[in-house]
């Protein structure tokens, strides 16, 4: 099963992606203003969903989640991606963590906007755990309980702006939709879900990004259970899990987005998260 | 003038600072849920205040915005404190930027929570700017008049999860309850009230931070300018400003924040944020 939010000629839905399109439960179930209230009322499995109630091409994909919570990305978390540093240092002994806004994502099928402040536009493919259960301190073992939901995200950066400043990625990681997360979100209610699938990245067609979670360094039970240890965890929080070597800015020449650019993000038993690249207008 | 959010017998509410206690203005102004509504909307200036309505110790006080949009936090920000961090590099160009969740941050009056995993608690203090007027590429020489009101920050860090990670400051700068925003917000109308005014920070009544803000390496107004490049602004954000040298942690042996400590950040024409101290439980 796959639940989006989609716009349609103005109006914003919430419901299932079915054989032929999209099937809309915002009108069946009008106690719940979109996906988040649902996995905070942990009622994805309970949804019945009918038939298309809009037809392919007659709507457009945007982020899941209209109004997540906290979004906690994970950076320097596939082998050679610490090396791919060339700094010398050793792999740290903690997880690098960094917030990203709602407004620096964009849904499926948008394009990943530009700006003209800088050339340096790069993907990062990664998977994206939403949290279905909150809670504070969770232990490791428990931890993919938490989880209601998966997506993917194309964790766009902007490479020269993530270098700006003495710490933080901040303002590299933070550009208005120069990323973007979805088709869709998909239950989560086997670990074999996420321990060990494919994720590939591709600019168009070319394979840039191929790994597996099973190599992650830290994995998402230890997300969980680490970011838990200082903030409470709450229904609607997103964790972006951290992606593989080979984005654009590790060629040499850099490879960074170009308009025209189509970008895939594939993981195993997700999906397939498409955007184009446009210069901001 | 001055507003607050308060809470006062498990209820939350509204309304203005008086001599005597508080004066709500919820009851009033139906129409706005909150501060964040009131910013919103720029009608801090059209409010109409009475008398108290909730005696002084009738009630407690909230973070200002209970459901503020984006923070962030700039780091690095006044003289000697890039040399603090004594790593030989050069002031950087631009400023540092970190993200804070709201629930980082508790009330005036409040206890500061030192958790279990951390005895280097500490204190930042700080002036936070709140966005009136929400915008993209905002003209330094503009950037002024997007802020809709002034109030303090104890940016409280726990200082050896900042270093947890290879970059970002993020788990150091996010435990529950850490810091706190307060006690009010006072309406911005005039650039004196922010271009140099006093800043400082007392533990137990004794000086630890002494600036003021004509010293920033990055002013307010460039902080808006530079913020609002890569994410649109929009009211309800919070800009917290910068912290001068002396806290904590540069002591030598350093001195972090214990049970029973008390910490007042005061800031010239804005007030006194007060904090006590205490493990979590």
């Amino acid at each position: 099963m796959r639940f989006a939010t989609i716009n349609t000629q103005g109006l914003r839905l919430w419901g299932a992606i079915v054989p032929g399109g999209f099937c809309d439960l915002s009108a069946a179930y009008p106690e719940f203003d979109g996906l988040k209230e649902v996995i905070a009322a942990q009622a994805l499995s309970r949804l019945e969903v009918g038939g298309v109630t809009h037809a392919e091409g007659h709507f457009s994909y945007e982020p899941p989640l209209v109004n997540p919570g906290k979004i906690l990305c994970v950076g320097v978390n596939f082998p050679d991606r610490n090396a791919e540093y060339k700094d010398g240092q050793d792999a740290p002994p903690h997880m690098s963590l960094f917030p990203r806004f709602a407004s620096s994502f964009t849904g499926h099928g948008q394009a990943l906007i530009r700006p003209p402040e800088s050339p340096q536009l790069d993907y990062e493919g990664e998977i994206a755990v939403l949290i279905g259960k909150g809670g504070r301190r969770i232990a490791r073992a428990d931890a993919l309980s938490h989880i209601a939901a998966l997506t993917m995200c194309n964790e766009g950066t902007l490479r020269d702006w993530v270098r700006h400043a003495k710490f933080n990625v901040t303002q590299g990681k933070n550009w208005d939709r120069s990323g973007a997360i979805g088709p869709w979100i998909v239950p989560f209610n086997d670990p074999d879900q996420i321990v060990d699938i494919r994720l590939q990245t591709r600019v168009n067609g070319e394979l840039r990004q191929d790994d597996r979670t099973g190599r992650m360094l830290f994995p998402v039970a230890e997300q969980i259970a680490y970011i838990s240890t200082f903030t409470t965890l709450e229904p609607g929080d997103i964790i972006v899990t951290g992606t593989p070597t080979g984005a654009g800015a590790r060629f040499d020449p850099p490879r960074y987005l170009v308009p025209g650019d189509i970008v895939e993000v594939e993981a195993e038993g997700i999906g397939t998260l498409i955007n184009t690249v446009e210069d901001e207008r």
